[in-house]
């Protein structure tokens, strides 16, 4: 592991960070933030997984989470939302390819050979940051934007003891019946929808939803209201009584101006949550 | 005046601008964030001028003032740094010409007849947002990151009947002996150096001061120290023994990591001043 950049910031370190990753076959770049510990602790730990085009680096300088990572003593950690370099697979589609894993593990070509998000930020990361970093294994959360935000719920509802808390900024929520979703699933999955099943939200939420509460925000004014749909998981949130909230907030849009301004809700929500893993653990 | 965008953010509204400057002789783009007000309520503005190479985007984006402003009840206005466009003058430098305007009204070719950011930061665009917006020009406050805190410091020292409260990040701190300086002041005002006095933090803070507090934070692991000077300002504000703070940050560097993490600090020094004069005026 190669430290591209650390910057002091908030009383820890915003970090940047490459290594080789067995799972996508190609270097990986992620961000780290850890605030400062006392010898010995290790600090919960946040996933935050980013929307379409998006690279490390797009939360780390404008969803100001620091500040509550910081005031909360919690590690925060963004992936990259795909491979990258020569020798990838790409489409010109900005929402296809390079910037557009969608946290799946592709099995079609040309995208099977390093398209692995899945793998990658359910197993490789994480094993790659607790072992690296004062963080503590039994209490990391996840949450993302849009596509990440779909990539933090279908994660975490399969993986509920791995990822302890959970919340989404405008998740794509339904991307089996969406222009979001249809176009990247099939040609990552293939056309057998049966396939597609286990990366839609709203599916997932109807059939195991998540053992403890869910957070999740959406604004009105989102540009992108008819691909996110999220009536669907609305609906399958309260169909199934799932404990949680969903909160339409009036007036924003799908900008990072949204997402920094319920980001220190969502991190205190996770360390709510995550510190009383820590808690129980000890 | 031409709306650009306006996104929802924490509660009042981000936005960009476009407007003919008469000072630059140029289109000019700015960002106002203005919080949520009552009806008739005018609110206390910060101007927050930019370093070097920025616009009016980086701080909008980077610098988390969004949350500490709408929570003050402040708004705060990102002017660009410079005029920009086809015919404007430009140099191959990033620390001269467009991006580079130091916060001067130039008086030499081929700079004399667009870039005058004097002007502009202290009459024109103030004219403009206190006619546009509901705020209150008689509790206008003023700071800036390292070019931008050169003008900060400049135009306050200059005019604290205008700017009534006044900070600086990481400050460009005694110009006229900087290579960031130097090259510009000569570049803009030309050879003589008794028109450099008038832009040069530490000679004005020698001969005049200023009437309140001031604010200023540098981080001890700046990459560019030698340049930007604090050990000159910092002597000046001692010996004559100047209100305020100078506060060295350990291990920050010159990133909008260091802006962000003490952003608060700063909107929250202006926000108790301004609201002062905005009850001493009603």
């Amino acid at each position: 592991m190669e430290t591209l950049s650390e910057n002091r910031s908030f009383g820890g370190v915003q970090g940047v960070y490459r290594h080789r990753s067995r799972a996508t076959g190609t270097d990986m770049t992620f961000a780290v933030f850890m605030p400062d510990l006392a010898a010995g602790e290790r600090a919960p730990v946040l996933w935050y997984l980013s929307g379409l085009t998006c690279t490390h680096e797009n939360a780390m300088t404008k969803a100001a989470a620091q500040h509550w990572c910081s005031e909360a003593g919690m590690a925060i950690v963004f992936p990259d939302t795909s491979p990258r370099g020569e020798g990838v697979a790409d489409d010109k589609a900005y929402d296809l390819g390079q910037g557009a894993g969608f946290y799946v593990n592709a099995t079609r070509d040309p995208w099977a050979p390093h398209f692995r998000m899945w793998d990658y930020v359910v197993d490789e990361l994480p094993d790659l940051v607790t072992g690296a970093f004062a963080v503590a294994p039994d209490a990391m959360g996840i949450t993302g934007h849009s596509m990440g935000g779909h990539g933090a719920l279908t994660i975490a509802m399969t993986h509920p003891d791995r990822f302890r808390s959970v919340s989404a900024f405008a998740p794509i929520a339904n991307p089996t019946e969406s222009d979001w979703g249809q176009k990247q699933l099939g040609a990552y999955l293939g056309d057998d929808r049966a396939a597609w099943r286990a990366h839609d939200a709203t599916i997932l939420m109807t059939e195991r939803g998540y053992p403890d509460e869910i957070l999740i925000d959406q604004g009105s004014a989102d540009q992108f209201l008819d691909k996110l749909r999220p009536e669907s998981l609305a609906q399958a949130m309260m169909a199934r009584r799932q404990p949680g909230q969903f909160r339409m907030q009036p007036g924003y849009d799908h900008s990072y101006f949204f997402v920094q301004t319920f980001m220190g809700d969502h991190v205190m929500w996770h360390a709510e949550r995550l510190f009383r893993c820590l808690a129980g653990s000890s």
